[in-house]
C-alpha cells in the first residue's frame, strides 16, 4: 500500500517536472522571441529554461533516485553513479544557465549580481557544486575514511534539500523580475492587468513551488527511504568499476 | 554533548531571527520613511516588517518549540499551548501584514494579487490558516479520534515545513519585488547600482534564507525531536484546563 502511494506520488512528481519544463520552454520561445546564443536577449531566454531544467527539475529527479523502491534489492553502487551523473548533468545545466544571463549581460553592459535574486542564486549554484565535489569524494572515491563518510551523510542529506529550498526561491524571485522587467518595460499590457503572458509564467512559478514541495515531501517520508541493509562500502568502486 | 550542539544552533537561529526583524525595520523606517496607517506608501512599509516577523521570524520561534530538550521533561499539553499561541500569534500579525498591503493598494487604485509574489504569498498564508485550524481541531480539542491524530501528525509536519519554504521564498521575491519598484522607479541611484540600500536589503534577504534553512535544519534532525515518551492524551485538555 506504501508502496503504491509512493508510485502515485513520484509519477505526480515526475509530471509536476516535466511541466515545469514544458511550461519555461513555451515561455522564453512563444512570449519572448524563442533562443540563440549571440549575446542577444535571446540568448538570456536560455537562462530560465536551464536553470528551471537543471537546479530544479533534473535535481529533483536526481534526488529521488535511492527512493524508487525497485532499486532497492540491487546494489546501491549503479544507483550512486546515477545519483552523481544526474546531478553532475544538473550542475552543468546550470552553469551553462549561469552563462547565458552573464553572456548577455555583457552585451548589454548590465551590471552582474545586484539583485537578491542573483545573490540568491549565485549561492545556490556555489553550494551545489561544493555539494556535488564533496559528495564525490566522500561517497565514491575509494580513499574517504569510513569515520568522514559516516559524519557527511546526514549533511550531504541536510545540504541537498538546503538547495532544493534555495533553488525553488531563486527561480520564483528570477520569475518575478523577468515579469516586472519586460511587461512593465514594454509598450505593451502592464504586469498588474495580468495579460497572458503574466498568468502562464505566474503558473510556471506555482507548478515550480508543487514540484519542489512533492520532491520535499518524498526525501522526508521515513518510510520511504532506502535500506540501509546491503552493507556495499564504496571501497568496491574501483574493483567493480574494472570489472 | 548533541544537547550542547543544539543550543549553539538555537542560540544561532533566535540571533538570526532578531537580526531579520532589526533589519527589515531598519529598512522600512531608514530608508522608506517609516510607519503609518492611512493608506499611504507607510502602511505598506508594515507590510515587509509584519510578514518577516510573523510568517518567518515567529512561525519559526513557534516550530522550534517542542525542540528544545529542558521542555521535554515537562508534560506536553503546556508546550502544545505555546506552539498553537506563538502561531496564532504569527498568523495573526501575517494576517495584518496583509491588510497593510491591501489597504496601500486600494488608496492609490493598484491591482490586487496579480504578482507571483502575491500569488506565492497569498497560497502560503491560506495554508497557514489550514494548518493552524486543522492543528487545533486534531491535537488540541478533546474531541479528535485518536486515529485521526495519528494520520494528522505527520501531514502536520510536512505542510509545516512546506509553509515555512514558502514563507521564505514569499520574502525573497517580494524584497525583489520592492526594490525593483522603488529604486528603478525613483530618481536616486538605479538597482543595478547597488546603492547602500539594495545592499541593506539583499542582506536581509540572505538572512532571510540563513534563518529559514537554520530552522530547517533543526526541525530535520532527528535526534532533537522530543521523544514521543509521555503519552500525554489530547483528552486531558479541558481536565487540566480547568484544573
Amino acid at each position: 500500500m506504501s508502496s503504491v502511494f509512493f508510485y502515485v506520488t513520484y509519477t505526480l512528481c515526475l509530471c509536476l517536472g516535466l511541466l515545469c519544463v514544458l511550461f519555461v520552454s513555451c515561455w522564453s520561445s512563444l512570449w519572448r522571441g524563442g533562443f540563440s546564443w549571440d549575446g542577444s536577449s535571446l540568448q538570456f531566454n536560455w537562462h530560465p529554461v536551464l536553470m528551471v531544467s537543471g537546479l530544479v527539475v533534473l535535481y529533483g529527479y536526481a534526488a529521488l533516485v535511492y527512493r524508487v523502491p525497485l532499486t532497492w534489492r540491487q546494489k546501491k553502487l549503479p544507483w550512486k553513479l546515477v545519483h552523481a551523473g544526474l546531478m553532475l548533468l544538473a550542475l552543468l545545466l546550470s552553469i551553462l544557465g549561469l552563462c547565458a544571463v552573464f553572456d548577455f549581460h555583457r552585451s548589454f553592459n548590465i551590471a552582474h549580481l545586484y539583485s537578491l535574486h542573483s545573490w540568491v542564486g549565485i549561492c545556490t549554484v556555489a553550494m551545489f557544486a561544493f555539494q556535488w565535489s564533496l559528495g564525490l569524494a566522500g561517497f565514491l572515491f575509494p580513499f574517504s575514511p569510513p569515520g568522514f563518510r559516516s559524519t557527511l551523510k546526514p549533511v550531504h542529506i541536510w545540504v541537498g534539500k538546503a538547495i532544493l529550498i534555495l533553488s525553488v526561491t531563486s527561480c520564483i524571485s528570477g520569475i518575478s523580475e523577468k515579469l516586472l522587467f519586460t511587461l512593465n518595460g514594454s509598450t505593451g499590457e502592464p504586469y498588474s492587468s495580468l495579460p497572458v503572458e503574466a498568468k502562464f509564467a505566474n503558473s510556471l512559478g506555482l507548478l515550480i513551488v508543487a514540484f519542489g514541495l512533492v520532491v520535499f515531501g518524498i526525501l522526508s517520508k521515513k518510510k520511504w527511504r532506502r535500506p540501509e541493509s546491503d552493507g556495499e562500502g564504496v571501497h568496491l568502486l574501483l574493483s567493480e568499476g574494472s570489472a
